[in-house]
């Protein structure tokens, strides 16, 4: 990293660049550095991609991650000319605000989990020392149709984990997402608001006075796109990656089957971290997530305080309470698998974790076309599945211990 | 068994003779017969216990053994001379009832797995082929103080069951047991209802005319002590293991923290049968039971009749939803392990399941008094863990599939 305030503005230049959990500028980014990675993006838009030069440090590329690069250069060559970290950094500074990259002492370690997904920096408003704050988190998240029973349930859990040095991570939504930082808020403790949007803007606007009150109490806005930009739908889901890898442990108060707490849900429970669903009654449907998630093993069923403190204890001890004890390495190691899709599963399982293999003969073990076996590879290098080794491929042991 | 009568007359007569569960008097039956086992006790009282002679039949007995024989016998001779199965089988046919004995192909066999606390036999008012009954059956059971929110899901669940033709098995008590009941009945189907006094007994006497209502419409009650019989608290308790071997699955819809529906599960769970919690508000005292057996994966969360069903049609399939489908074997025989006091378990660890090994090199590698390891390896055979070979004892795999 150079010292001269180059990393940071290159790192605030990605986040305005590329669109939030981009793995393939993730990658570029771990791989030259956020600099060089920028300065390599702007000549490839100027000249054409400079392959031979990226294959000199990666080594050869796979057609997919060609193919992968190509699309996004194409995409970021649309906005790099109104890219402008120093406006975006002026406009934080009036906001009071901060931003924070990875290296300074204030940044979340917590957030390297995500990878290549991890966010190149926070844009922050409030209490800049993320990585204090985020030292005991919990993060809790409901729907936005809440009933009076889920919002009580929520805004009780958060005063009560405030009360005991913990910070509430959530979303600034109406609901449960409010209610869990009123909570928070009502005990005099600090909150963190993870939004999709910029820290400029009060998203709900309907919750404004709210989010004003959190940075005036000493918590804090947190994006990871700069201020100014919009909270789209796609950014929304993106967010709730950055939530659950916020919070040491996932509580899901109210949730409809599909909503965007149960990706939270998710999100959480591929980061390893434990996740707990508060019942309710099975004749509300703003409870059937978290009833699914009950089922399904997802989640540990929590009803109070000590059993949420005791669930986000349970991180690193190998010990998650009920039935989360049940799950083993494996088990977790095959619900991360959950999220390749069929083709690149069977490429994973075709792979051998000490004898590299050749391309064709993965095709041919995997049952599939030599063509969306070298698309698999590369996708599963991109997620750490997989690494290249003399010529052929190798599976990664993922640690799930 | 000898078809004249006297079998169905001798097990009439230990079902009046002993109290539910009584292991002792189980094996005893199980060793000799139930007719020559009363001949032996008849003979026991007047002229003392003939230990040579049960010794020819099973072997030196352990001096726990004798003990627990003699303390037996000592509470079965008050009661042996007002023991009257005529007059109580009189009693019954006043009711239109009958007797069901172990090898009636009317007996569910399901009763079959409690071993030697199995029912000597079954006093049925109702319905007399409970074989049919129960070949597909749910417990649905609860607390008496249940909140009309506990009241109307058990109506619903066995309403549902009954429509999809499982008979809904539960305790006739008020609250979630009647609710189960009346949903049954509501939907026209037969319900079975395991009474801890007499079936000539309505109990509680407020729901005397549901009861009646069971039997009109084809349903059963039944219980394991004779017409007369009262309800005592310890036969309540043993009543609940009847309940979880009757059903295929047990569902508890409302229960507190401790109560008699927790112990029904508990049972259910130590004969491996699934169990099924309904969840509700946190907030609800009512459910805190139910919350309690999912975060000990004790239960799998069931919010409806599907889920019901898939619980109750995973048995034997070796597939159970959720947090089920965790357990192991090795978990299940462990559960069932916990109902072993501390001395057993260290016994029962030192025994070798292949070679036989001698009661004070048990006491030895236990690291318990030899007293205490000839007391524990009798309490082990009577329970089915452990049997006496050349000189020695060795453990009993337990089959746990």
């Amino acid at each position: 990293m150079r010292g001269d305030g180059t990393e940071v503005l290159a790192r605030a230049t990605w986040s305005a660049l590329v669109e939030p959990g981009d793995a393939v500028a993730g990658t570029l980014v771990a791989l030259l550095g956020a600099v060089d990675a920028l300065e390599w993006v702007r000549a490839a838009v100027q000249h054409g991609p400079d392959i031979a030069g990226l294959e000199d440090r990666h080594g050869p590329l796979a057609d997919a991650d060609r193919r992968r690069l190509t699309k996004g250069l194409a995409r970021w060559a649309v906005r790099l000319p109104d890219c402008d970290p120093r406006r975006d950094l002026v406009h934080l500074d009036r906001l009071g605000g901060a931003l924070l990259v990875p290296g300074d002492p204030r940044w979340p370690s917590t957030l390297d989990d995500l990878g290549a997904e991890a966010p190149f920096c926070l844009w922050v408003r409030g209490e800049p020392d993320l990585g204090a704050v985020l030292a005991r988190s919990v993060a809790v998240v409901g729907s936005r149709a809440a009933t009076s029973y889920g919002e009580r349930v929520a805004f009780d859990l958060a005063d009560g984990l405030t009360a005991e040095g913990l910070c509430v991570v959530s979303g600034g939504a109406y609901g449960i997402d409010a209610a869990a930082h009123r909570g928070a808020v009502a005990r005099g403790g600090r909150t963190l608001v993870v939004l999709a949007g910029g820290v400029d803007r009060a998203y709900p606007a309907g919750n404004a006075r709210l989010l004003d009150t959190i940075v005036g109490v000493g918590g804090a806005l947190v994006s990871e796109v700069p201020p100014g930009s919009l909270p789209t739908k796609s950014r929304f889901l993106q967010r709730n990656r950055l939530i659950a890898a916020s919070g040491q442990a996932t509580v899901v108060v109210e949730a409809a089957w599909r909503s965007g707490a149960m990706s939270t849900a998710h999100h959480a429970a591929r980061l390893l971290r434990p996740v707990g669903a508060v019942p309710g009654p099975v004749t509300s449907m703003a409870s059937a997530g978290c009833h699914r998630l009950l089922r399904e093993g997802i989640a540990v069923c929590v009803t109070d305080v000590a059993e949420v403190r005791e669930l986000a204890g349970s991180i690193g001890s190998g010990l998650v309470a009920g039935a989360a004890a049940a799950r083993s390495a494996d088990d977790r190691a095959s619900r991360r698998q959950d999220s390749l899709d069929p083709v690149s599963l069977r490429v994973l399982d075709a792979l051998s974790r000490r004898v590299p293999t050749e391309v064709d003969r993965v095709a041919s073990l995997a049952g599939v076309t030599v063509a969306e076996a070298r698309g698999a590879v590369g996708l599963l290098e991109l997620a750490g599945w997989a690494v290249r080794r003399g010529g052929g491929w190798v599976a990664v042991t993922i640690d799930t211990s």
